[in-house]
């Protein structure tokens, strides 16, 4: 493949914008360039389930057309894209990576936040691979294959969003659109070494994408620069009638904010530091060094936090496919079809008390944040596992590594608190993301934090890698086109 | 025992409060008039679980000072009243009609609501009968005994709150409080011949009082008067920092709000009148008509609201009391402890779905809401049944009686709505109540219709009856002093 590097086109969103912007190259032809490095790149690492290439010639003929008039262009302009395949786009049909829905008929219209990307001038070229229904933390789907991690392909990429951060590791397009119920969006960050936003529960709309868990579900954005991070999330911002849990809240761009004189930061211990691998302890602390940040806090119950948030996930997530669970059992992913029946299946008790402990503990993180601005946090217990590896090893403890890789990111979530993931090197070389966690919509400080980070060079956004030569993985189950 | 008709005090709050500031009578007197009152008539109806002479006597006497050193009398200065068993009253262990609670310690201090009604001159003499743990709408409790019907005391006072409504009915006290998750305000008021107030969902403070379903338990009121029930809710609204159901609302007063120009007021048809007798079709008819409702109007999905109410209530409940069920089944209420256990082993999908119906339907109901400011319902599907009476017929339908007196007060409650009940004399020549329903926060315009009833003479709030004379009904547990 051609290393993005040699390309002759940006790498990143806001500088392909400025120099579209410029005139120094049309759409059609970063589009062209774009498919191509993933026609070469992806078959090594199966980020792409579906390319839509008629739509993005389309809308980039479009975009040359109205630059050509002289318009004034948008935020996004000539930027190429992609997101989820949990994301209504429309004529593709929505397959939230399962078999089950394979059948249904394509969207007839984009998700609010695929029409948010367009109306701000990117270019959508294809959906992504996540786990099925978004219920995994490792991309091994069985039916669109492995997502493998660009930095080594014997690893994962990191789930559920795996394929969004892939898709950008790799250099394949500089932002994506992923989700985030109990790490979907740090996770694959961490793992793939790339930026990633999740902001407050109930910021962005959920409306025209396939659900997972309602009440923890949050839609979220990858992209290698904070920059470019601020920029997209700033496009998808909108008060969406549409979506109930996020009709309420004024639009706050983070793209010009002035960064705060000082900001009161802290690093999670206990639970957080427990929980850790040393490599991701190491990021948190050098983080923390970097931030000036000597202080340490404890999450308020975060074992507690996770359980509920284990307990909610399951629950929901096997309401909501009980019907083809019981009809279609044999088509649902191996991996987690059973923890969904389980879920399906708990005692209403167990439900209500997580309810409850997530009802609580939303109130007693607010008091944390009454003294700290941000908290310092490792994203993932530990670096990308290889891929097919059950267990993993933490602080001499051997855990099942498919539900475990959330253990960092599912106490945070569960209390819808906004979260900026930066991408560190890991002592082992690898790449291993922070989490910035800031107070409910105050994605603003996360932001801040985030770019202190890059300015001081921790940040570690690894350059896409050159696959060409090395032999093709196991076949996967191909892109749609 | 001596009529209250005949008494040299007067029947209302209102008028006590007023007869008080002008040195009619003393406020120890009248305490001690309502005690005797209380010994002769509570034997026959057994609305009472605890008396607290004590304090009564030592409220009214710093009351009696007060007023003596010339200060300025608040709204409800020497009104007695009594609260409902699961209201926390400083030094009485609180039962919630149960024995379960009965070895824990006294209250330490009042709930917020008894508080408010003493900051408002109210005088507490004691506590009242209910259904265990409020689940029940007869006051048919095995630990209290059953709590009878001033009217004929061969029937139910209905319930939960069967001994709050049962105390006003009687004459004991004009006013008293109560809750109402599924009808426990209303069902009683309906039967007793009172009016009773269940306003919005979080409007007042649960703070100090037992829980049953924390996401639908409501306080409410009894009076004999609209002004009277006006005057009460007044003194209980508080901004309480203490209820986060409750923390984020102002203070909207009903007792001197300007009444409309004109209200647009719709019967209720549909689910509404299939599951009412003709007493209650009756009722519900007249109220239309004195309030020139010429228009009907269809809940959305009653009968969907009122499923989603009765498993999140068996499921709520059941997980609350699930320790004491596993250790000290014997102890529970006989008529409710195995609905709570089925409650508690609901599937978690069962539940997610009712709290998604719910969901949905708060949000349709605006709709109607748009058209109409006022929605009539009976309240009660039949008049009060007789003690025991384990069934009932609506329109050919042989139902049980316990858990459907709640028919046609579960689809209200479920979604929050605020409602006045208005009691009114059915055909066959008992009370039987109709329920004025708001928009969520609108309380005032359910007063204001239920003073166009009154002032139409439509309501029927019977006086308390001679029970002298009467042969005593079997024994009852007897008043705790």
């Amino acid at each position: 493949m051609t290393d993005a590097r040699a390309s002759r086109f940006p790498v990143t969103a806001t500088g392909i914008a400025r120099a579209y912007a410029r005139g120094e190259f049309t759409s059609r032809e970063l589009v062209a360039d774009t498919f191509s490095r993933i026609e070469t790149g992806d078959p090594y690492v199966n980020a792409f389930t579906d390319l839509t290439v008629e739509r993005a010639l389309e809308e980039a003929g479009q975009l040359d057309a109205r630059r050509a008039r002289g318009e004034t262009l948008p935020p996004l302009a000539g930027v190429p894209y992609a997101a989820k395949n949990l994301f209504d786009i429309a004529g593709l049909t929505t397959l939230a990576g399962s078999r089950v829905l394979a059948g249904n008929p394509p969207a007839s219209a984009d998700s609010t936040l695929v029409r948010r990307m367009r109306e701000g001038g990117a270019i959508m070229v294809g959906a992504l691979n996540m786990d099925e229904f978004a219920y995994g933390f490792t991309t091994e789907n069985h039916h669109a294959g492995v997502c493998r991690n660009p930095h080594d392909l014997s690893r994962t990429a990191g789930g559920s969003s795996g394929g969004s951060a892939a898709a950008v590791a790799a250099g394949f397009v500089p932002v994506t659109l992923g989700t985030d119920t109990n790490g979907s969006v740090r996770v694959p960050a961490s793992m793939c070494g790339v930026f990633g936003v999740k902001p407050t529960f109930g910021r962005l709309s959920r409306y025209g994408t396939f659900p997972f868990v309602a009440s923890i579900d949050h839609m979220g954005a990858f992209a290698r620069t904070v920059g470019d991070l601020a920029l997209t999330y700033d496009a998808l911002q909108f008060v969406d009638p549409l979506d109930a849990a996020c009709s309420a809240r004024a639009i706050e761009p983070v793209s010009n904010a002035k960064p705060a004189r000082t900001l009161r930061i802290a690093r999670l211990d206990g639970y957080f530091d427990d929980h850790a691998s040393d490599d991701a302890r190491g990021v948190a602390l050098a983080a923390a060094r970097a931030l000036d940040a000597t202080e340490t806090a404890a999450f308020p119950n975060a074992e507690a936090s996770r359980s509920a948030a284990f307990l909610i996930t399951a629950a929901e997530g096997g309401q909501l496919h009980l019907p083809t669970l019981r009809t279609r059992y044999d088509e649902h992913e191996p991996l987690s079809r059973d923890r969904l029946i389980a879920g399906a299946l708990l005692p209403a008790a167990w439900l209500l008390h997580a309810q409850r402990v997530r009802a609580v503990l939303q109130r007693r993180v607010l008091e944390l944040f009454e003294r700290y601005d941000v908290l310092i946090a490792p994203a993932t217990p530990v670096v990308a596992p290889r891929v097919g590896e059950e267990f993993m090893e933490i602080n001499g403890q051997r855990l099942a590594t498919r539900p475990n890789l959330g253990l960092l990111t599912q106490p945070v979530s569960c209390l819808g608190l906004p979260v900026v993931a930066v991408p560190m090197r890991a002592a082992s070389g690898l790449p291993l993301a922070v989490q910035l966690i800031a107070p409910p919509w105050r994605e603003d400080l996360a932001f801040d934090a985030a770019r202190r980070l890059e300015a001081a060079q921790m940040s570690y956004c690894p350059p896409a890698l050159l696959f060409a030569g090395l032999p093709l993985p196991a076949a996967s189950s191909g892109i749609r086109r």
